[in-house]
């Protein structure tokens, strides 16, 4: 797999790319190029790490990030994606401006055929295991075919990357009754049913978290709310135990015994730790990763990219629609 | 107060509706009548409690509560809301089908001119106080004027249970700039930023945790996805530090130690203990408690309903129409 890796993005700078870039130099299925500012050349040529220089950088507070792929012509995303496109590299990863990677790829990269937009999607810890959620804010205003065409990629990409045959299928609903929704999921649950895809009906938000499908498929705003607000209660309660410390002395020793193994299930709950995820949708494989990336997190996500670049999921997605 | 509480509806029964009648008998502001099904009424006599029998019942699983709304005349919801339209009680209280509450308040008790919707609030917790997410299921697809309404209903309840002159809101959005969102929040924003409301611009689903505002404006399917994610994740997170229970004797010991403090906190967060909320839009007082509410939160669902009885809500709502 010949990976470019984009040097922008990351909340902790460059040290976590070429820490992880440098770690997996040896491995012989993988050969890094990092793309960035001129600033990080000398670096990583000192570790011997191959690197294209782009003059620009799209921040990943970019408000308007269609603008910028257009005007940022030599910015490391779009250097990167044309790199791409051009055939130069298999895969193209990232941690910075999630607008401007869907845009970008969009517009330099490319539909697959017969998918009318590209789409993200998130890893969710459950009880049992991950189960993915999509879309988590590419598309906001999405019609019921478009949730259809989610639940396509997600499909492809689930069974690519773990074999599974027949992933299960739900639509994010505000019941689980049919008869139940917005005009948009009544009209997707129709569909989804008339469809051959393994749709097993409707589900509350408050069940992605039980394990009990391995997608769910929403607009890109709900999912967005979804996401964010999962995030919000993660932080809320942990700030919730934390002040517990201040209640009693029973608490006050019960958390300091607790924490060595409450750290490491958080970790493993951590998004940051989960690994890239592509963009689906588009002809060629672009991976997201989280911006707040550690060393550990960018080798895993070095990892995805390469099972994803070994899967046929672009193959897999091309015969969804036939 | 002339208050008429529905025997149906919870899951634990007839026991903490008897039992929070009986307890808040003696208060002198406080005139209680119960009203449910025939097997109700000798408890309730026995306890000295006026009752009005109502033979059916609208069950909370009710998949078309319009139409049950039409059918089922004999109900509690459909009498309870009868009565309080023609003057026999102050508030009607009920912990049964929203949706029926809904539908029954638009079609019986009807509408405050000028708000074209009932609307459904939720009392969030936070780190620092209570913030109110509305809509959160009554109405799933909504226009940007329906935002706008909800806006006025939620400002309208919190000046008047609260005393809180210029209470803060934002509307729930993907992105906090202003050029973010859906169609529907794109234009929203707009009328809200022309309105005499106090806008305070748009928020992420994972700041209304951090109690930064009052109010958090939504439409009904993204603010229930978003209120029954907190209801998974809170689950989710518990189930996990139960599980740490396994990892380790330390871990074990700590969560031993943790354990009733955790508790007292925790019931402090349950929506369960937060009393009812009323169905904004209508004029009347219609209240709705949980389904799993205790006895002590039957207590506090009637003295929540004292409270907006004696505030001046329905006139300021009216005011704001002005």
């Amino acid at each position: 797999m010949r990976i470019l890796i984009d040097m922008n993005g990351l909340d902790d700078g460059y040290r976590p790319i070429l820490e992880a870039a440098a770690y997996m130099r040896s491995e012989p299925e993988i050969q890094i190029t990092l793309i960035g500012k001129p600033d990080a050349e000398k670096m990583s040529r000192e570790a011997s790490i191959p690197f294209i220089v782009a003059e620009e950088e799209i921040s990943t507070q970019e408000k308007n990030p269609a603008f910028a792929i257009r005007q940022k012509k030599n910015s490391s995303i779009v250097k990167g994606l044309m790199a791409l496109r051009e055939g130069e590299f298999d895969v193209f990863l990232s941690g910075g401006s999630t607008g401007a990677l869907l845009a970008g790829g969009m517009v330099i990269v490319g539909r697959l055929s017969g998918y009318p937009r590209a789409v993200l999607l998130a890893p969710m810890p459950t009880t049992s295991k991950t189960t993915y959620l999509l879309d988590v804010g590419a598309n906001v205003d999405v019609t019921p075919d478009m949730l259809v065409s989610f639940a396509k990629c997600a499909i492809a990409y689930v069974q690519a990357t773990t074999g599974k045959d027949r992933p299960t299928l739900r639509l994010l609903n505000n019941g689980i009754e049919e008869q139940k929704g917005s005009e948009l999921t009544k009209q997707a649950y129709a569909l989804l049913q008339a469809s051959h895809l393994p749709f097993d009906g409707n589900i509350e938000a408050r069940d992605i978290f039980t394990g009990v499908c391995d997608i769910v498929i929403t607009d890109g705003f709900t999912g967005n709310a979804v996401l964010k607000t999962s995030e919000g209660v993660f932080r809320f309660i942990m700030q919730m135990l934390k002040g517990l410390k201040e209640t009693s002395w029973r608490a006050k020793l019960g958390l300091y015994l607790l924490k060595r193994d409450l750290k490491r299930t958080l970790r493993d709950l951590d998004p940051s730790t989960f690994g890239a995820v592509p963009l689906l949708g588009l002809n060629k494989i672009v991976m997201k990763m989280h911006g707040n990336s550690s060393t550990e997190a960018v080798i895993a996500s070095i990892q995805s990219a390469l099972r994803v670049h070994k899967s046929d999921i672009l193959d897999r997605m091309r015969k969804q629609e036939e």
